[in-house]
């Protein structure tokens, strides 16, 4: 799928290599953001930070890790189409305010971000970044109240939409995640070190143990003094996003106690319950919808196969076909197995369709290698709304599912013989988790209704 | 493993983007070398050339291509450890000789490359690379024979070993495979104009047929009045290396008619008839041994699970752990996914075992994720023998299979519950063509004969 | 000399290339500082920026220049000591605020930063940079009057110390200098355009013909609808830093109408006067002290040779010579010509001793091309303070002149036969302009008061 | 002056850190090339290199200084405008032939390079370059003499044309000069090391002492048994190009006991003599020019002034100003400074006329400037004919001395009021030494023979 998710965060307490710690973290975290990277660290005293534009391995070298001394670090991989001067908006930002200085790292978007800069531009506020990420920064300075902790809760009330954010100052270290829990944030523990990260498959790269994961609501700091926590919003209605568990997240990691490779087994296994068909073999689009294609196989009883083999060297700096050899821009990513598809009729699992545009070229492909029949299975519903809560997504009119009213148009126009979507029942049944409160997922991009809808009016 | 292919090579004939055709064919071919790319391009009058370190998407910007000019072109990628001007060793190579320009890709390795450069030598031949194919190009350049093709095929008669050979004058192509058919060498349509590359995924890349493969000890040359095709050596005995199948080939290349991903999987199958052991779950080691392990599961009837999840941007630039935190080596690649793990009794299916280092921190993973029981399956037979064709390996005595007599000690030595390799019949039986002669593979490094080893004494 | 001046400006008013002639503008204005380099054009809606490390050539290419459209323009060259992360603090910086978007290019240094930015700090403000052009943003964006230029006004009334600054909206360009004109600051024509830079050689390098210099303490605000100009301060006693014409400037601008070249042959002239002695050679420091050197001989009768030869490919990235080598670190950079010294009684002249060490060293290197006699002079006077106005200096200890009384001692320290310095009546009578006031430069460094001293307290 | 001179050499035998005195020494030869740079090292067993376009300072950091070990080194810098794949003409070239390793760096051109290079094609020799060195090092490894003595001895014999030649074996290092001493090279001692390089401010750099200058004809070999030395040619008469006194060389340089800068003066002085004219002030083109600008203003006691001043940061990655912008061209290189030229009759002194273009726009500038008069006087004679020995020169139509009859006209041609040049006898009172033979310089492309005319036919 083409829709992309904005950004990893890593963070270190008390490790006395802790920009190592986080340079590993963010690798593990680098399928959230490609665009920029960055770590900040503090020796208690001061602060050091590099940034850079491309991949973690691109943007740092072993001296200038060596040169992030401290044992406190954040650090953020992002990922972006804004803007002319990207380097600026790459994260951790650093800021200098009253009482020293401040890093922050944050995965998600502000719904009230523009409100608020406005405010801020009338006090004479000035920015040089484009990123909601500064408008924290500001209102925190700004905050009335003496101590962090206070600043920072106040602050943190203010702001509306999604945030799974780390603050640094040179002694602290703070934690916190939206009311709804639209992204995830788990904290681990390496012996007498607290590491917290977007996915725990971060954890688990720098051998950390899964201590808990941060509450919808809630802050902690971390100092020499020990942990605080708090609360600035209720407990809420937890509305993690259902996209981590169909698309984002890594397999390996573990969000609310649910595999995350499970639950997209699930997914196909909910997919293959709602829309079964005759076939002689189910493949899925590398990497990420392998998993929901082996639990379509398994449920349907029709064997899984390698039909689609990725090219694993594609990058930022691949040069895309010129006009006259377009046709070849889908091939050069993937390749059909031909001695899986020839004669067959295939189910081909996806995760989502966007646009639409990327199913049609795979389908080709698959038809090319001369499958007879192909049914596309998707593993989430149909993606009919924007989110706004820090995913990038085309308009409304371009979504692919807005653009017809039934599944046989729909199927037609990307050359399947027939297409189906997973139900958001399907959806919820497997990434919800057991709690009074139906859903405590967002699903606002399929249909349902926008967590944070209150505060937009 | 951590054996390594050295090369892949890629060539047009009669294409008006002729470089672009081999940046994506060598990009195609990237898992066969990531050390060095280049492409030589010829006008019918005069070459353009490129050569750089590094994946082909870091040697070459769209300014470059757009300068190598020409509708003919042969490219490589190239893997090696050796030496420290490393530049120079890039290829293809480029020479001017009495006739015009000569440029050369080679995918292989010839032994009896050291005796004709010492007879170079002792005739005041220079050399500036270290590369078996600059000798190539000294003997063409001294035959006495006039023409082109009457001087190639007695150079080819001469060499001796494993060669993929493309050689390029201003107007001519020419593609050579030795006696032995040690490494794979296709040839493609596409339209008017013909492609070859080492493995037929860089002919689906670029959407072109495959016509036919080069036979051993055969050589053609296209060139504006069309293809000449010939013999150097009669036809001999099929050698390919049998790793092409277990290890180097992209799983959706097809070698002498067979797929690669069904013949590992019957790989996969073979070892569980000879190795079954009662077990809950059966894991690959990715990417290479997925289609192993699926073999192994269909045979076997234990599911396939996702068990290992592989972090697809490590690359050259990682900056490798320091001592302290060594100990993550592993972790930062794969990662064991728990759910998948737990409490399970595992067969963990690899390709082979070179030093058995990676092995012993892969089973120690798959403990640490809670796994009962670990059986290590591999789909190869033991190796015991270096590779004279072009295979980088370790010494005899650092190969994992010659440090112990059994099987049970070599389990021991990795940490796992049983290890069992599969049989050279097994390996023969799935890699194998129906020929007369028996074995049609080079097994040498498993404790079978080199096909070439009467040219050794 | 070792000290160095921070950064020279550009700017442009309508003209259609405005990107181009900054890069040529800052490209002459290279000798102010050659740390980073950065331009940003405003289109009249929207700004376009690039900044980067190193001379003006490294950091722009063509394809940068031609993505900075629009026809205005205002550029930044750099010098700066300071900090980790450097690009940060690269100038011009760019802010968004109320009305819009902000460029600032600023020369100087403001005795007041601290000050206000402890104020701003109180009121919530966050600074990403370490410079005082982020406090001069911060003010301008918090003034309570709404037309731009009566905002301005008020901030420089406010900010003391050195500026000569430019300021850019979307749609205007403001030029400013401090109330005492410390630093240069001149405004040419082109055509139908403004042209505003540091040093009239700028002016001339793009062709365009000086049109006044700017005053102390005036504004002007360049627009569509034409040009307006005011006071923020009283036409103050003017009290351009000396150094401008002893050192920094090149010798082909003009300030104050008076030629840098023609001044320094004049203080050369005045320190014959002052300090003859016997000798057969005058040589000068290449290259800014050459034409001291020729007034110096003009005025003797000792004629003058090119006694030192520049290395003129010394850069940033040229690697000092490491412990065993040390000794050729004045030899690499400056080269004696014996032919000229062999022998001789010799006059060196230079334009300023600030640690002594590069002075003690020529004398050595004079001395080992067999000069009989050296005898030192030096066209400026003793600098024994520090300056609060941009100049980067050692500290009041470590500046030479501090370290002796008297020049005998001084003189012994470099190994010279003697050693004497221009007096500061000496200096003024070459530097200064014919007005009422007197001083009418800055000779705070050499002895003299600090013109703004009264803010200080 | 717009012709380039191709390349400087440096070579030290003895000293631990060989190295790094080949990258000062290459630095202070960096006038006489900024293409390429290159260093070979030995260790006595085996060599280290590296090689890149650029400057010295661009080619080389601390780290690849410090993996170049060895006690025995030859660099070189190069100028070309030559070829698609610039890299691979870069020196030294080295080479593994019979007996080892061959390194060469060459300074000049052989005029016997095409048939020799055709003879070696016919032996079925292959090329890798297109320099005349690959030729050098062919002849040296077909050489049936056994002694590389003896072998190098026979090659030079056999070469023509213009070499200053460096060549290193493991444990050898072989200077060599052609027998008409066409290029300069000389070499120094520093403790028990040997330095040769091809200017004396190369050894000066390294604090190494002259010893004495290489004789055309001769080669000396120096390993651990000591120096040899002999001649492979007999003592011919000296034809050194005497653009190494006019232009090529540093001013700091001695020349067969000559200094450069003196050289320049006289030539300057003799200039004077035959083209005195009524004029307020004598300038020099920077920085060249100055040497003979000063000479001419003391001989006609017209004073000396800096008319025009250079910008010292153009250099190979300035961006040159588009169409629009044409006319800025030289304005942005060459500053005139208005106070010296306003209302003056002025003497330009240049080195020489190659195209005339430059000399025109030089003239508009002074004029520009206010200057009343302009005479322009060379301070060599026309360049009517090409060289073979290495400089880069137009076509024979192309000169601009070619183009007009008469002085007049060629006056007129660059805007200038009169037109004069140093007569032949001018240039050899100048630059020749007192030795029977007459001429002892090389003045060929002045309109003399060509010293090895006889060789050509």
């Amino acid at each position: 799928m083409s829709i992309q998710e904005k950004c990893g965060v890593f963070g270190v307490f008390n490790h006395p290599q802790a920009a190592d710690l986080t340079y590993y973290g963010l690798h593990a975290l680098q399928h959230r953001g490609q665009e920029s990277a960055g770590i900040v660290t503090s020796t208690g005293e001061k602060f050091h930070h590099h940034r850079g534009m491309g991949l973690v391995t691109q943007v740092f070298t072993r001296e200038i890790l060596d040169s992030l001394t401290g044992d406190m670090a954040i650090g953020h991989v992002r990922y972006s189409t804004s803007g002319e001067s990207l380097l600026q908006n790459a994260q951790p930002l650093v800021f200098r305010y009253r009482e020293g200085n401040l890093a922050i790292a944050h995965n998600g978007n502000l719904v009230n971000a523009e409100l608020e800069r406005k405010l801020l531009h009338d006090q004479g506020g000035i920015f040089q970044t484009t990123t909601d990420t500064e408008v924290i920064a500001h209102l925190l300075a700004r905050s009335s109240r003496e101590r962090f902790e206070d600043a920072a809760s106040e602050v943190l009330t203010r702001i509306q939409g999604a945030f799974a954010l780390l603050i640094m100052t040179e002694k602290k270290l703070l934690i916190a995640l939206d009311r709804h829990g639209l992204r995830p944030l788990t904290i681990g523990k390496l012996n007498d070190s607290y590491v917290v990260a977007s996915e725990t498959c971060a954890l688990a790269a720098v051998d950390a143990k899964v201590w808990r994961e941060v509450e919808p609501g809630e802050w902690l700091v971390i100092d020499e003094q020990g942990m605080q926590t708090g609360r600035f919003a209720p407990r809420n209605k937890l509305s993690l996003c259902s996209f981590e568990f169909v698309y984002f997240a890594r397999p390996d990691s573990v969000i609310h106690g649910k595999s995350v490779l499970a639950t997209r087994k699930d997914l196909g296994r909910n997919l293959a319950k709602e829309h079964a068909v005759e076939a002689d073999v189910v493949i899925g689009v590398p990497d990420s919808s392998v998993p929901a294609a082996l639990g379509y196989a398994e449920e349907s009883g029709v064997p899984y196969e390698m039909g689609l083999v990725k090219n694993s060297y594609v990058g930022r700096s691949f040069i895309e076909p010129t006009q006259d050899l377009r046709e070849l821009a889908v091939r050069l990513k993937l390749s059909a197995v031909e001695d899986v598809l020839k004669g067959k009729r295939v189910v081909l699992v996806d995760d989502s369709i966007i646009r639409g545009t990327t199913s049609r070229r795979i389908v080709k492909l698959i038809r090319q290698a001369g499958a007879r029949e192909v049914h596309v299975r998707i593993s989430s519903p149909k993606v009919r709304n924007p989110c706004f809560y820090g995913i990038d997504m085309p308009t409304k009119e371009e979504l692919f599912a807005n653009k017809w009213d039934e599944e046989d148009a729909m199927g037609h126009a990307i050359g399947a013989d027939t297409l189906a979507f997973l139900s958001e029942q399907g959806l919820l049944d497997a990434v919800g988790v057991d709690l009074d409160e139906i859903p405590n997922r967002c699903i606002a991009c399929f249909g349902g209704a926008y967590p944070t809808h209150t505060f937009l009016t």
